[in-house]
């Protein structure tokens, strides 16, 4: 069962809840958290058939804004379709929850309600970016921690190593530290700290990267604070659109290759449960992609939770 | 009169070389620096006819490696190409110098030898990115000082204005600080100080930019640490290579619109002279453009030398 938060994202509840009807006709069970009457009304009146897919209410009338203060916001609207799609993760009622609404609200609401895994201070969104390597590569942060310290670029880099022996099924993932050139001493005060906690892992620690190598496939999994990760990410994006409008043949080919966003949605990395971010212009094929990632990611959750973080 | 660094770049002497005859030809005057018989050699070899050019060789026997630590370097080899080409500048010998070798090197030389402007502490990579707006947005910095604080974002502000409003003779350019999210209380420490700064300064300020915003042409100039910068610009460099492969079309339309580098040089702005920092791997071609952009810049250069910040 997934727990979506239908009053999450630009264009919500409109896109959130074709995508979410699109999946349930998929066989996908999702249970619909938001105002009662309003999800009701909708339903039935765009999909009167929908008392015959796995589609459940549950009322939650509040609502978190796109731009409130994240902690505030999570800790008086306890109503809200965001808080209680997330509580629903905690209490096992559904297995994974997805939410193009406010990331900040939605990263800090699975930090205190689901909590987080042994030994990991902050959760990461992770996502897979495409290569010219014929295998994507998997970077986090991108976007959930402005600020980090080595310690979180050191747990990220765990956490994405596990996510992709699991996911990709590669033992012991090529791990690259995101920099300014290869050298080790290249890079910020946090690259260089973070390049001695990693080259002392246990990890497969390749060194530092530039996007070059990123784009090249050089590593499966990259590691960056969120504020360098966000640019990345944005950057990547805004130039296929640029791309695009030279060329708008290029369209169908990037779409192929995933290339034009984090297709669907990015794991929320480091917390106890699986929690899909979506983008907050998030389309209803986003939503039911995203949806499909949670409910492929949540089945093989429990491997994921066996974490242990090395001694340093 | 331009000084070459001819012993910097992956690909030195012999592309340097390349591009410095290219512009000669095209009547502007160049200064060699560079191991005097090898430069000697390779011209009455390659050009015979290069004594009918605007070329000057001027000795230089020692060479900085593109990986040396810069203030050491910088230091110990005074008799580099790198180190008196950037020198010559300083004396007035030459009134501009363009250098494909180690920036880190030039960024210490151009600081310690030709000096800071008054009120600048440190000098910045500016580069102009393509938009789909229909003009391109200088910026900054895009990897000369991974560590910055509020106040260096400040000073980059207004010189990125001043550049913008005396190349493109725009006045009152319209600042854009690059963060995660467009409201105020988006991004790192370092962004919320530098909005605080920038909102309460003379500056033209748009407020914050996500990189969407800079590749639409929203602003004329964007501030940044050279480390977000950098990875900006190198991401931006290799999704365009990808979109190349997905599309041989597309490489005619984007030389076009100058998206796939940083065409030739960018300039080192700060500094009390006019320094054109290329590529490592820069090709003739770029060479030849950044010593034309140099020549170009340094004749409006009496103007960029009254800039007085404002107080704060």
């Amino acid at each position: 069962m997934i727990a979506v938060d239908v009053m999450g994202g630009d264009f919500a509840p409109d896109v959130v809840l074709q995508g979410a009807v699109a999946a349930a006709q998929k066989s996908i069970p999702v249970t619909l958290f938001g105002p009662y009457d309003l999800v009701y009304q909708w339903l039935t009146t765009r999909f009167p058939s929908w008392h015959t897919y796995p589609i459940t209410i549950v009322d939650a009338p509040q609502q978190i804004a796109m731009d409130e203060e994240s902690v505030a916001a999570v800790r008086s609207k306890t109503q809200s379709s965001l808080v209680k799609a997330v509580a629903s993760v905690a209490s096992k009622e559904c297995s994974a929850v997805i939410s193009a609404g406010n990331s900040g609200a939605l990263m800090v609401a699975s930090a205190l309600i689901i909590g987080m895994r042994d030994g990991i201070n902050r959760p990461a969104i992770a996502g897979f970016l495409p290569t010219s390597g014929g295998h994507p590569v998997l970077a986090l942060d991108l976007g959930a921690n402005t600020e980090c310290r080595p310690n979180h670029l050191y747990q990220f880099a765990h956490l994405g190593s596990e996510y992709v022996a699991n996911m990709v099924n590669k033992p012991a993932p090529l791990v690259g530290l995101l920099s300014n050139g290869h050298e080790a001493g290249k890079g910020s005060v946090l690259t260089k700290e973070t390049y001695a906690l990693l080259k002392g892992s246990s990890l497969n620690f390749y060194g530092n990267v530039e996007p070059y190598d990123l784009f090249q496939g050089k590593v499966d999994v990259v590691v960056c604070d969120g504020f360098a990760g966000n640019v990345m990410l944005k950057t990547m994006e805004s130039v296929v659109s640029l791309c695009i409008l030279l060329d708008s043949s290029l369209k169908g080919k990037i779409a192929d290759k995933g290339m034009h966003t984090i297709r669907g949605g990015a794991p929320l990395l480091g917390v106890k449960g699986c929690v899909i971010v979506c983008h907050g212009g998030a389309s209803a094929q986003d939503i039911e992609d995203a949806i499909s990632m949670a409910y492929n990611t949540s089945k093989g959750d429990e491997r994921s939770k066996t974490l242990i973080l090395p001694e340093k």
